[in-house]
């Protein structure tokens, strides 16, 4: 099962004969759509928030105004995936910013948005006519096809990491999208209403979910940051993932949204983790702390805010100099759904 | 949220500045990737199997021998993804071709297949020890990561259509696939034992699936066929489907295969269809009968064999000559289980 | 935790007089309420129908009619439950007597109603506008809630098994019942009609489940015969159970119907059955064949027609003399969804 | 579907004769087992904690000690179930009572229980090595087969309501009990750590739930309260409940318990709920204010710590005269998990 058949002459002229009947052979390209492992176009790659990006990004403000981008984002190109608005090969990130008295208008699309947020105080995402207030470390949801706008009515510039499935979607030729017609979308519940309904281990008692995603829009870090702590007081860390934890939809006990998994985990301080790699690429953001992490033969050292992703498949590894959280996405939700998923917990 | 804002050369000097950085401007693409409706690279097109496909697939018996090709298969390449192996954005169809005598060798992939008899008698797919005899009409599922092969003790050509969830697969970098120690593995079971174990509404009282894949390995026609009769003799035509169902995984209810929705149709003749369309670019095969099928703008008239594609959000009708019985298949599992599927049942 | 307090002079008095304002100890009761094991005030039994029991049912054809008593039914008490309408503890049996010509009027009910039919051909259970022919094997559904009548247009006697949930819904205190307005329901759809547009591993493309009981209404017993003829061919009996499948709802794959669980099992003929106990008390009918059951420490002998009970954890085993099928019910679906289903395979 | 027949002599003959044959006629008893509407042998009632029920609850500690006792409860007895262990049909109510240094030793068995903190500060309840310091108002679940004891290290006698499904489990003939080898389990976690782990929209990233109970055994009160204050301040009250939520197994987004529903409401202050009744009888207790309720023909004032009963489909209001909190209980998970549910929200 390892040989592609030679190219003979008189293959070659079937191959040419055939292609205008919209033909082609299979034993030709066989073994590389049917791949032993996966073999991941994308690439390792980190974006240093601090050093690097923070700069482009403030940039931007000059170049275009929110209004006129409808969402001032820098996308964060896989350097494997050029071209194709990808981090991996089937999610999308970019970094939104807003400056103070921004607004980015009310529009929705069948794309489910994650938000995590980076740095600034106090702008909103506005979901279903509530206004979540925004704070570092925050994981905030737009489920599909809810409408949905963004303000900054802080004195700071806000940024915040967006992590959408727009490959996914484009591969299934599923996207939807409407703008809003007006710029805000009006508030009809207060902040943090989502939270208290369906996130206290209660639910209304006659309520219903309509979707497949999580009812609770805004997870705030504090919340998150304790559980953390109090697993890494009561138990020891896991050999591969330290403490992590995944975020979870209170209505079905899965992940917040159907087709994107968030996770956090704490690494202890000097922590380093043993060899892991799985089928869902991985994209990392350094909530807290600093370390390094081996991601197939490549290296990376990140501190706060430093973004990075490991294709699928990269056998990662990670090292802390201080007490760190990673938050992280991937598309698990999906290949678990499919019955692909896989890990390998080995070491070489 | 319909202008892409414009491209001043200093916009286009900051895009070239951060590129290197693997940064790009979202505003840029932003209505390109989140579009308002469905945009298909794919589209419409029809393989004529007498006319046309029967002859190239005969030919390839001179050029290359089962053994060696693997699967002597032809790709139907969707015109509008040429060179991308797929049918339609998300599938791959193909026909495969085993001559009397030949295997087609043992080995195993995550990704799922699917096959619709076309012509021939008699030859097999082994699965888990199992070989279903095959016949036309039948349709037959290898699950993901299970053995199997393919043999021919027949006479005559045995020609089947082949779906697969390779582009899928792809997307999500989750592609593993093994040979087979032997070319061919061996028999543990009669042939029709899963239909007769799984398949007559009654499950073996301990047992538990262990995968999502439907436990019966072979939907016989003759079945399939008595249940349209009966549903066309004791009820009226859905006016955008006619008479269709879907196979079903009997341990669940749920598709057949958790990545592939397979459905099987009878449209009365003279029966002309409502206008539809769906967020499932989808694959049809015909069974039985004669008629013509338009899909967006495009005609296509259709016979025994002939198969043909509507991509993502193209309107269809189909309009017979003959009492037709269609089968088809798509990705609707995938968009049902991340809420994505969208219908219009509505006319223009 | 073996011991019951003593109930001295002083405890008792304090017992009296805490009763009327509804107070009573626990302690005093506590271990014949949370016992260690079941024990069951159900007894194991037998209804021998040929020699015994078919005489006394003809015998109501002259004392009643079926129109009057509504359903012509003999209850099959358990021995242990004199008076409670109850075959095990959570579970009703009786034996329904239809004469040609006689009619049994619809009505509706949320008790749900399973029907194994013990002698004569050609009447009718009539459901959701759709008739079944009732023939000898056969299982058939009378969903909660749904419309029913039965007739007998044959000109013999017709006699099945009766199975309900009517203890359990006594102690849910969730009985609703209403008769028809007519005493026969109007047929809209053909005999047959279930089972072929839900039995055949296809289901309507849009066809969504309304209840949890099994859309098909009758399950044939030539084909229940098949399979397990199949799996007797093709594979080695369980020690406990022999060939033994469950019938299925193929909308979802559970048990065909919520409360009541329904069994179907071959035993070779000279078999003789390991000790096994559960936790679900268990009504058996011989279809075919005849052996001996040790239920606890009681044996029956049976054979065609015969109907006999294993209450909750007494250990049973079958020996055969002939090839014999047992059709069995009981309430485990209910004990697997409030996760409290126990087995024991092992000997003593 | 009224009448019952006639009772004649030669009928009543026959039901003699047939009697020792553990047969009985069906048509005799039809109306009484299938009743048109649920006639619940359970009456309304209410237990005065403060001006009734503590007195003899505290008397209890002279007469028998906790470990003498096992369990020191008294049993809140239906009026219309006396000597049946039963608060309603299915369900089990008592109150549980520890004096300071006293230990309630480690069981376990397949009944599920609940706790509702009655009065008293710092005993706990030990679940799976997890010791849960119980305070006023919170709900702490026993999941069914796991190990647990109590224990007072305050100085103050603590009362709790228990909850348990005893009848339920009874009827299923499902009871398993083992008492444990030491008096008080080993404590393997620190307090809270059930909550944090499980409770904070996060769960452990491979953890998989083992039961179909809750993780979380306690759901402390302030969290509820604030929960219910959000409620009640963003939105109207449902006329029928006020503002009502159910408590949710985070696994899952199901009951917390798979046998035993568990619900808190707010009733604003001078808030009347329009007529309600239900299919699940239901033990309700205030934990704040004081009210009234009308249950089928009967009122009930109550205050802090008062519990009564609302049996099945008795139409129920309650008029509150301060703000008020109440918990209650009942079998509603099986009832929706068995298709049998129903409620009327209908005014007379």
């Amino acid at each position: 099962m390892d040989a592609t058949p030679n190219r003979t002459p008189e293959r070659e002229a079937f191959y040419r004969e055939i292609s205008p009947h919209n033909l082609a052979p299979l034993w030709d390209v066989l073994h590389t759509v049917v791949t032993k492992e996966p073999v991941s176009p994308a690439k390792p790659a980190i974006w240093r928030y601090d050093a690097e990006v923070r700069e482009y990004l403030m940039r931007t403000g000059a170049l275009i105004t929110a209004k006129e981008a409808e969402r001032r984002v820098l996308i964060l190109e896989n350097p494997g995936l050029k071209g194709k608005t990808s981090v991996t090969h089937s999610l999308f990130a970019g970094l939104q910013l807003i400056f103070p008295g921004e607004v980015a208008p009310a529009h929705r699309h069948t794309q489910s948005a994650l938000r995590f947020v980076i740095e600034g105080h106090g702008a909103y995402t506005a979901v279903d006519g509530e206004r979540t207030i925004m704070e570092p470390g925050d994981f905030i949801i737009t489920p599909s096809w809810t409408w949905h706008d963004h303000g900054n009515d802080s004195d700071k510039p806000m940024v915040w990491l967006d992590g959408l499935d727009v490959p996914l979607v484009r591969l299934l030729d599923a996207s939807f999208a409407e703008p809003g017609n007006t710029e805000t979308q009006m508030v009809t519940r207060p902040a943090g209403d989502s939270l208290q309904r369906y996130g206290q281990n209660l639910l209304p008692v006659d309520w219903k979910p309509e979707r497949k995603t999580s009812p609770i829009f805004s997870y705030p870090y504090p919340r998150t940051r304790e559980a953390l702590a109090t697993l890494a007081k009561n138990g020891d860390p896991d050999p591969c993932h330290g403490h992590k934890m995944r975020y979870v939809n209170p209505a079905t006990g899965d992940y917040a949204m159907p087709t994107i998994a968030t996770f956090i985990q704490l690494l202890p301080k000097g922590f380093a983790t043993a060899p892991y790699r799985c089928s869902d690429s991985t994209v990392f953001v350094c909530a807290e702390g600093e370390g390094e992490s081996k991601i197939g033969d490549q290296s990376f050292a990140w501190g706060p805010r430093d973004i990075f992703v490991a294709p699928s498949w990269h056998r990662t590894t990670h090292r802390t100099r201080a007490e760190s959280v990673l938050f992280s996405f991937s598309d698990r939700p999906v290949q678990d759904k499919l019955g692909l998923w896989r890990e390998d917990r080995g070491n070489r």
